[in-house]
This record gives C-alpha cells, structure tokens and sequence, in this order.
C-alpha cells in the first residue's frame, strides 16, 4: 500500500566502510532536493531502538563526502533480533513522524530491514555498504573499490621488503566468505597465489607451484591468502607448513587487519554512494518498498532484499585464469 | 586471412596512462604462457619505424604493475602518417619475425593501427590506454579510474584551503574533449558546480548558481572545469568574470596539469590492464584482427577499430542529475 | 608586567598550513589540563574584530589533529592594520575575560601582534604555522614537512610521463621568498636542476647544464623553480627560452599550486604542532610575552617576535652542494 | 693509516628500511662526482663473502630515490660473523680493487663492520638505514621519518572505524627496544595511550586511564603498542585483560607488521639520505675510517662505530608530557 513520504530516516548498520558517509550525505541532500525532511539514526538499530536521532539538513553534511567510517556510528544490535526491540523501534519512528527508512549496510543489516519492514509494513530501502562485496544484485557494495586500493597498497609496501630479503610473504586479507577481495587484490599486487574459499587449492598444490615459480627464477613472493579461505584459516600454520616444505624460503605473515575498513574513499566509491543515496529515496518516492538500490552494468537498478540475500559467491573464471597467466 | 602467430610486439603510443606497465606485463606473461615470443617496441610508432626493439620474457616484466607511466616509453610519430613511414615499420617487422602487433593508447594510436593494418594486412590488436576514457566501445579505458582518485585527493587538499579561507577554487581538470573525467570527479570531490564540454552551461546561469550557493549558507566553493569546456576554455578570464559579478568571494584557480597522468595506478586499472592484456593475446590467436579490446558490463570484449573510433561522448543525465543533488 | 591567567584565545591567520589544527587542539588541550578556559577566535585578526569567539574544551577538537587547513578558518585583516580595529579587538577581549592570546600564523601574524601586544600591553605567543620555513629563530615551521611530501610525491606523478616521453618539466613550487621548498623537495624528486631566489643562476648557465645533463645520456629532466626565483618568476617565459635554446626536448610546465598548502598532515608537522602548542601556553604561564615559540636543534624554545621576524633566508650550501652532486 | 681510495663498495645490510635505495644513489653519485669508481655489493655481506659485484655508474642508478626497499638487496649474514667468512669478503674486495666499503644498516651491520675493519685495516664508514631511530650518535636514521607517517596513516584509517563503533583498538608498531615510533605516532595519531618499553606503565594504571577517558566522554580509543613494551608484548593476552577489566568496550588488535617497513620515502628521508651518501664519501675521502654518518642538529657529521654502538635509549620527557597533555 502507497502513503505519502514526508519524513525519511537514515542510519548505517553493520561493520562500517569508506564511503557510508558519501552514501548519507546524497540521502539528505535528496531529500533537501526533494523538499523531505531527513532524520539521522545514531548507531544503526540500537539508536533506532533507543530514539537517538537527530534532524539533518542539506548543511549537515558538509565536508563529509571524503571521510571514512560513519558518523552516525554503526553497531551491531542484538535488540533488533528480538519483536520487544523491534516494536520499540516501530514506536520511534511512529512517534517522530518517520515515514520511511534507508538502511546502509550488509547483509545482516538487510535481514533485520526485511523482517522489521513485513512486521509493520514500514518502508525500508537498502544501500549495500561494506568492503565485502559479498551483496547479491549489486555488481559493487560501497567501499569496496577502497579497501582494495588499500590492500594494494599495504601490499606494494610488503614487496618492498619481500623484494630486499628474498622473502616467501602470506598476506591476510578480509572479505569473510567472499574471495572478491583476495582475487583482484591479488591480480593487482601481483600476488605469486591467491588462496580463496569459492576454490580450494589444497596445500600440495600450493607448495608444487611455489617451487615451480623458484625454478622459473622468482626470488620473493606474495601469497595473498582471504580470511575465509580453508587451508589460509589459520595462517601461521600455513606458514610452518611451507617452510617445513620448502627450502631456501623464509616465510612471513602480515594480517592487514582493520586498516582496509577505513581510509578516505576513493573517487569510484564516492560517486557510487552518491548514485546509490539519490536512487534510494527516488525508489522510496516511487513507492519502491523492501528493495535494495544495486549497481548493475553501470545502472542504478532495485532488487528485492530477498533477492539480495539469497546467492552464493560464484567463481569467476576469467579473473582466475588472469590471476595464472600474469603471476606466470 | 589466418596466419600462425608465433611472435608478438607490444608498444605504447601517445599520452601516458597508470597501468600501461601492467597491461605490457600482461601481453608479455600472456605470450610466456602461450609459448609464444615476445618483443617490446620502444617509443611507439616511432621505435617501430627505427627497428628499436628488446626481446621481453616472464621476468623482464618483473616488478612494473605498481609503476605508472610505460617502461617502453611513448611517442607520438609524425613518421608514422606517411606512407614510408609504416613501410619501414614494416620492413623492420618482417626482419625481426614479428607476426602480431599489441598496440596500447588511445584513438590517434588505433587510427595509426588500422591504416597500418589494413595497409600491409597486418594482425594488430589495441588495448585502450588514457586517461581520458573517450573512446567508443569500452566503458572504461586503463588509466581513467586512477586519474579519478589523483584529481579527487589533490581537490580534498585544496578544499581544506578553501574552507579556511572561504575562497572560491576553480580546478581545471584533463580530458580532452570528454567531461567524464571533470563530472566524476567533481562529484567525488564535492564541487560545487562541474563545468563539461558535453554541456553548455552560459556564465550567467554559472553566477545565479553560485549565488543561490553562498545565499543556501556556503561559505566556500570548488568549481571542477574540464579542460574542453567552452566557457572554462580560458580559466583565468573565467575567474575575472566571476570576481567581477559575484561580491564577497576571493577567486583562485588551479591546474592540475600532469600530476594527473602520473602516480601508480589503481586496483581497478591493474587488474583491467591485466584482463586486457590477456584478452588481446587471446584475440590474435582467435585470429581476431583490427579489434580493440574492451570491457563492456564488466566482460572482456572485442570491438572493431572502426567502432572505437567512430561515436560521440554522450551525456550522461543520471550523473548530472546526482551532481546537481549533491551539491545542493 | 605579569599578571594572572585564567583564560587564552587562540586563532590562526595568514595562510593555511597543514598542522595548524593539531596546534590549536595541543592549546586547548593544554589548557584543560591547566585548568585554564580556552576560546576559539574565527577568520584570524578579523575574527578578533568583531568578537566572532566560541568556548573550546578538551572534546571540542577530537578527530582534528588529522585535518588539514584550520577549523577555526583564517583571513588576511585590513582592519587590524588600524588603531580602530586593534582597539575593537581590545575591547572584545576585555569583554569577554581573556588574557592573553595564542596566534599561529607567519610573519604578517607576528607583525601585527607585536603592535597589538605594545599597544595595549596584551600578552601574545606567537607558534609558526606556514609551509613556507621563511622564519626566522625556528628550524621548522608547521606545514613545511607535510609541503615537501606533497611537491615530492607530485612530482614523482610527473617524473612517470617525463620519463615515458622524454621531455623536460618545469615544476614551480611555492616558498614565496624562501627556495627552502624548492632546494628540498628538488634533491627529494631527484630534480636535474633547482632554481631557488637565494642563488641566480642564469639563463646561459642553466642551459648550458642541461645541454651537459643530456650528453651525459639523460633523456628526461624535471627542472624545480622557486616561485620567487628571478628567472622562474615568468615560468612560461622559461619554457620558451629553452625550448628555443635547446634542441630535442619538448618543455612543459606544471604549477603546482595550492595542492601544496593542504592535505593530512605528516607525522612530523602533528608532533611539532603539539609540541609548540604546549609550549605556548607554557611560555604564557611562565609569564612570557611577545615570543613565538621555535624548534632549535629539536628543543623547543622560545624567541622575541621582533627576532622572529628580521633576518634573511640564508643559502645552505651544504644543500646545494648536495643537489649537485646527487642530480650528476 | 691513510691509502689513496680509487673505488668505494656499497652495500645494504640487515632490515630494509624506506631510503635505503636514496642513499645508495647519492653514494654512487658522488664517488662519479669525485672521479672514483663505484662497486655495488649485492645481499649485504653475504654478498660481500661470494663476490656478488656489480659496477655502478651515475645512470645506474636513476629512477630509485622514490623506491622502498633496496636495489642490492639485503641479508643478515651468518657467514660473516666467523673469520673465515670475513677473510673471503676481504679477498674479493682486494681481487676487485675495492679501497674502502659504505654499508647502510643497524647496529648489526655496524658490529660487523667494526670487526672487519680493524681485522684487516680496511676503511669502513656506514650510513644508518633503519626504521627504529635506534642508533645513538644520530639525531634520525634513514627510513624513521617514512615509518612513522606509514604508521600514522594505519592509525588514521583504524580510527574510522573505532570512531565508528565506539570501540578500543591496540595497535602494535615496530620498533624493537626503541619507542621512538610508538612515541611519535602515537602523539601523531593522537593515540588516546602509548606503550613504551622505556617507560613502564602497569596494567593497573592503564586500565585507570581508560577509565578516567571514558568518564570524560571519550567513546573511542587507540592504544599505541610498541612491540617492545613490557605489558604489550603479548598484545593479545593485554586485549583480553582490558575487555575483563574495563566493561562497555570492545577491544580489538591490529599489529600494523611488515608495512611500517615499505613504501615511497618521504622527502625528508630522501634528502637525509642524500646528505649522508654523499657524507660518507666525503669522510673516506677525509681519511676518516671507521666511522658513521650520522645528523646532529641538522648538520652532517661523522662519529666513531663504537660511540654509534653504545648507549641506551632516553625517555624524552618533553615528549611524554606531550603526550599526555595532548591526550588529555
């Protein structure tokens, strides 16, 4: 059922990502534009549960496009699971007038919109916001495009030393079940391996190709080893394993860690978060409820948070074949 | 007609671009992997018409992906437009065996590769390399993404001046004819306005906007002008005009200038010139002639040189609109 | 005379300096841990004019010291230059129970509190914030650090298009009358040559190193001018004259403009920042007045503005001896 | 004894450090500067006890100064330590005519040096390449200044996150037994704590600490570690003791690794690099054997292997002070 949207709230939910804040800040001006007013939620469900909102005008969201993180603050709410903590919520927004809800975040953040906005036919539109790029529906989640410049980076950095040492690096990097990541970080920092969980490899193969690429002449090289992968799970034993099988290498391990959450976003990340902030509330005007704003072959489109969650990570081929030919 | 490919130069020919290293790299791994040889071709057209040639294997190429600029270095070749020009180019080619040409750089490249081409009926394959993204047929070119993450930090910095001082900045930006560049960007960056070739905007509607700006509570503003632009074309006059019919603003101007064409490239433009360079090896074994290699929806494709060559920018209104949203 | 503190005003004026927000955080900070009131004064002498002040405690600058340019903005003042505004500055002072004032600044800063500080007999610290390094009595000022690594790393950008195509760049950097940006940030970037105001080198001579550069098998080279070099000062003019004085390189020219005043801060500009803003309030406890704070062989000490201010920039011939020996 | 040197060695030993390869050009430039002949030792002394030589020229050298790591490649070298390792070094250094050796490193490389010049007489300056800041004689070594913005940067990016979700975060930073980084980065990051080995602190009174910080409205932290503290040496175990100590954080650890030990220089560790390069030829010239360069208040000087070797690390109580203000 359509009703009249005068009121928008936003919040971010989930493990925060760079450019959330560019996300938010095209979800105010749209709604300045569109002549909305606009709420900010602190700290995803629980200020929501809590009331903790604040008015936002086109003004305040100044000089915060190129800044990481979110300042709104982001949580993890277990409130939020529980009906008692939803109604809570629901009470909120009745209470200030809230029409409809953005949400930013993943897919943990998705579930919770889904089962809140069924509950008591609340509109809900999602923005996919995280590093992981693990989003169904959506070619690219906002602040991905960052963490991999970051991983490169970090990694460019490593093979410096890699480089002067003769040195056998494992670099862990994030994306949880998703080899996203780890596959282009891996191409781009001309990662020796790139260990993923869509393809198990198996540690013999592993230590084969390391000696094959010693006989071809390398002298350092990078393993790029995602957080979620089955032999990297552990990687100091990975680690132990290689050098116990494998001469003439010394092995090093750098956990990037939680420096790829953060950082300035980068211009692909910015103006994605842009696009995807004007499409939510044009989507919440055109009585689109209960969808995701996605970015598909360069178009803004919306999908269904059903069909957002469902999925799976599939193995894309071609970037795997790239990933052996250019490491060769 | 097919021929057997056993030998394959790569050059790169006009203006520099991030990621023509890792796109050399990826031709070269990717004839290593083929078992086929490789011969670099320095300074372009030029080199090819002096015989200025090096043998290239896996591990020549070593240690380039993260360097910007092109290790075989760049020429434009006012030899290479005339008839004994190519003739010699081809000469030194027949002597040293080479069966296939991988030319890298934008359209005044493909143009040369085509005459040459079909002149002496010779396989060539381009791969796009600018920073300019003009060219038909592909979404992206290698070179475009980095250029946007260079102009967007150099404008986060100018932006910190011009909030202290509440200055108005125009920034000129590169691109040629295409206001891709100046429109992402600029929405990247925040600006203010964004000054596009694509678009005329007329100078009194530039000074009502900035007026409604600085009346809405701005208090500093970055204008983003495309170097093609009709109004922006004289930066410096452009910037009298303003200081002239707006009060109570200081105006600056800043060129980017060639910072912009420099620095290492992004994961993005790695990982397209890695899947580029593998996909024009790829087409002249497919014995595809006379094609660029693209990206189009996120897929490898071959395009004819006619093609890419041929095509008008064209607007794009969905990022005008979310340009002129977000920096209401 | 001394008297008893109980609150400080601190401003920044004259151009912006990366570091500047670090130093107004370490004197608010120092403050509350004196237990001393602190207040923010806007836009500098103007600010001070018409009383435009905020309160500032311990939170009021969290998440700043990582911010370039200044949040408490800055401006140039005609007002203060007049005994008519001096006296409004006074009375808003007195007003509003402050008793002394922190101003972080360059040499115009320290030029009008030196008068100010006479006139009403009104205690001044004085901490130099400019990316110039053109004061005298501190071996740093704040700003120049965070300066150089930006002129370093863009013309590490420019150096990847001047090797690929082998031609000469001309870089102007800012310094006004001081070459120390340009004399550092050439043997930095590996410039060929540097031309700074504190040495005329000529036209003649100038061509005649680069002709020996280019013999001695050189095939690009970035030239760094002091915006206040005598023959840099009309850099296209430059251009010209070696273009037509020197066969076989393409000269272009790049002016790097305001990128250099802004960005994060480096690591050394926030510590130097913290350290001199406790320092300045420590000098104003200690009853010291009419002193910029300096760093002097890494102690901080503090220095009579009227010595702070005379002196001329002197050639450090180490320096140059050093550029020339490393660019051979 | 003083003998006429014609041909210098230079080598890089022990842990690479950003600058490393700025130094080695300046050496190699001044000895062309000088008329002398230059010899590259690959792999430290490993390299020095096989012979693995290589002329170098001006050119050879072009193109580095922005680079991290080392071009000649380092070790720590087990041969060396035994006289009969040392013996075959000083065989190839006569068999190459080489009259004297720069070698860039820690105190390791140091104590190696200082052995192998007094057992055969042979003229040995060194330059110090190493990140800690750890060597006494010298104000800054080469590779501290690019260590602490890389740390700088890291924190910056971790502190998105934790502004974010109201967390705490440990990060870990090099060092060894030196805080100097942990120190500096720590102020630079506006690290809310820092964990010095030359300081102990208790863990009673950390958790006080955090305590007072939370009541005053802190919701974030950044703990700085350095890898040398006494109660932070097992990071992991400390994060597990604060989250049972302290309620309504969460704690996370990063430990920035590898990292701090790449990357591009910054300016000023390329200009000190060059200053020393070009030092330590000047000091063999200067008859002055068995000494390091090292940089006293801003100028160059020379001081004996054994001063360089000694001494303990000072707590810098200014800095401190800083600290604790700053984070008040």
């Amino acid at each position: 059922m359509s009703r009249k949207i005068n009121k928008i709230g936003v919040l971010t939910s989930g493990g925060d990502a760079p450019g959330m804040n560019a996300a938010i800040r095209a979800v105010v001006r749209s709604c300045a534009y569109q002549k909305l007013e606009c709420v900010g939620v602190f700290r995803g469900y629980e200020g929501l549960i809590e009331g903790d909102f604040k008015d936002l005008d086109a003004r305040s969201v100044k000089n915060i496009i190129n800044r990481g993180g979110t300042f709104l603050k982001s949580a993890r709410s277990k409130g939020f699971r529980t009906k008692e903590g939803r109604q809570k919520a629901y009470n909120h927004l009745v209470k200030a007038n809230i029409d409809a809800l953005v949400v930013i975040g993943g897919d943990g953040t998705f579930t919770g919109a889904l089962v809140f906005s069924e509950e008591f036919d609340f509109p809900v539109v999602g923005i996919p916001g995280t590093i992981d790029n693990d989003i169904n529906g959506t070619d690219f989640t906002i602040g991905y495009d960052t963490a991999l410049n970051t991983v490169v980076e970090a990694i460019d950095k490593i093979r410096d030393t890699a480089n002067s040492h003769n040195r056998l690096f494992l670099v862990e990097v994030m994306g949880r079940d998703a080899g996203d990541i780890a596959l282009n970080a891996g191409i781009g920092a001309g990662a020796e391996e790139i260990l993923i969980p869509e393809q198990d490899m198996g540690k013999d193969r592993l230590i084969d190709s390391l000696r094959r690429s010693k006989k071809s002449g390398k002298t350092s090289s990078i393993i790029v080893v995602s957080e979620g992968d089955q032999i990297g799970k552990n990687i100091f034993e990975l680690a132990k394993y290689i050098e116990d099988n494998l001469e003439g290498y010394e092995v090093r391990v750098s956990v990037l860690g939680h420096i790829q959450r953060g950082g300035s976003p980068s211009c692909y990340d910015r103006v994605l978060a842009s696009r995807m902030g004007v499409g939510a509330v044009d989507a919440l005007l055109n009585n689109e409820h209960n969808v995701m704003i996605g970015i598909v072959h360069s178009k803004i489109v919306s999908v269904p948070f059903e069909d957002a969650l469902k999925g799976e990570n599939e193995l894309d081929l071609e970037l795997i074949r790239v990933a052996d030919i250019t490491s060769i």
